[in-house]
């Protein structure tokens, strides 16, 4: 089962198509600039702009207006992936199969990287003219509340604060939803804005991004157990090996996947706020959950 | 002759009772919020938001009313001294003679605490409700683009590749306009841009937000010499120990202090835009040249 149906597809052939002119609009070429765009260059999903573009859609907007914050967004989720690889958070020396930004460009470097893919996707978001002064602002405000200590920094927080010890369900489902879910509730959120959906359609698509946020980090935890390192792209057991608390460190593999399977309900139920228009994001959620990398 | 006028003082007092409910905003206690506020203490002059304030209030409009974006321009200057001072970067382990705060809090929980002020700034900017969205959109642009590639960050990067090596005046210039003035120019033209200034005021605001960046800087680089560490408040002569290229490695005191008057007579003349209303920014300026700390 292909994770993206044709519509979506699209959005993500748009979307490489476009990403690489936010750098070139720069109009300069440096260290700082070529490690900026190393860290945000292919071998992910694109799961964010992708979801952004199609919850646009899906609330009866033209995805490619929404690809201004939709790569604010790709950038934020990158940043991040830079400055969580570094020797003082995870020290990691890879990231999807290459060396991470700090191993291929320095310490240095790689802190400023992060700091300047930050404030570009303010930048990006910013810059946006396809919407109303009113609508950029709000979805310029979701991304911003999304990325911060109530959303993703809170969620890095918790996770640095349970490292070496055990934690429980409820915490390891906070910690979750900060570090994972917030930038998925922040892309469903932002393309329904964007979009010209209803305040329905907002919060139903912000309750979708919560629930495939939570089902897709059990599945990573799953994966991380049971994948081949081919089909992952990275080493696996390397959460048991860093003794990091997981869903199935916690649950053990078959309740993990049935949480997963729980979460996956809630999401598709929210997705009936969108009708026929909700099929797309219907067979992601299903085959997010069934994805084997 | 002290650096602040009357209702300078106002301003500063204003924004020191204010600031700290951006932290009570967030309705939450934790190492990172203690860390963030801890970075964003007292101790330094809050050049950027009276700045702010008062190009708003030469413009026509209220001060008090450009607080969000005053505060939102102090926690990206915060931040990027919580990331320079790192070990991967000046590796400095005393700010205004206290503890860095990776000295105080670890490294980890400094690379977090940057990345939480520099997007908090963003989220108070955006959350601000005193102007139109068009305004606040535009306002909120000239801060992301100050502080990114094209500005501060694009000034550490040539910094970064200055270290050990000699270089030339045009480029310790270039260096400087990025690195110090850039966030000058954006305290200077968002105010005038919040306060309802022509498009020349708003123009004239940034001209004299860059003269007196440059200036302050060249200052800087003198009383690293001159001064001595009590009124400065930190060791003196670093900069010849770390052989950094500052105005004055390069042209001596003499000719440094020179530029700095001519910087101040370009900064001066810019104000005349404001006509009687630039009197307290002329006050400023000129305190600025003859200051001692």
């Amino acid at each position: 089962m292909s994770l993206y149906t044709p519509v979506l597809e699209q959005h993500l052939s748009y979307f490489e198509k476009q990403f690489p002119t936010v750098f070139t609009a720069l109009l300069e070429d440096n260290n700082l600039i070529d490690a900026m765009r190393y860290a945000c260059e292919g071998g992910g999903k694109r799961l964010r702009p992708v979801l952004l573009m199609e919850c646009c859609r899906a609330s009866g907007g033209d995805p490619k207006t929404a690809f201004p914050l939709a790569a604010a967004l790709e950038l934020i989720h990158s940043y991040s992936l830079v400055h969580d690889d570094m020797p003082c958070m995870d020290n990691s020396p890879l990231r999807r199969g290459k060396p991470s930004v700090h191993a291929a460009f320095g310490e240095t470097l790689a802190l400023l990287t992060g700091d300047a893919l930050l404030n570009l996707a303010f930048e990006t978001a910013l810059s946006c003219q396809n919407f109303s002064a009113d609508t950029s602002l709000l979805a310029t405000r979701i991304l911003a509340d999304c990325a911060g200590v109530h959303g993703m920094i809170g969620g890095q927080l918790i996770d640095l604060e349970s490292e070496e010890k055990r934690i429980d369900l409820p915490t390891l489902k906070r910690l979750q939803e900060r570090k994972t879910a917030a930038l998925l509730v922040a892309a469903c959120k932002i393309g329904a804005t964007l979009g010209g959906g209803s305040a329905e359609q907002i919060e139903k698509a912000g309750l979708f991004g919560y629930y495939i946020g939570l089902s897709f980090q059990i599945i990573d935890d799953i994966l991380d157990v049971t994948a081949t390192a081919e089909a992952l792209g990275k080493p696996v057991g390397s959460d048991a090996q860093n003794e990091k608390n997981t869903y199935v460190s916690l649950l053990g593999i078959e309740k993990a996947r049935e949480l997963a399977e729980e979460y996956t309900k809630e999401a598709i139920s929210a997705l009936s706020v969108f009708g026929e228009k909700g099929d797309d994001l219907r067979h992601l959620t299903e085959a997010l959950l069934n994805r084997t990398h």
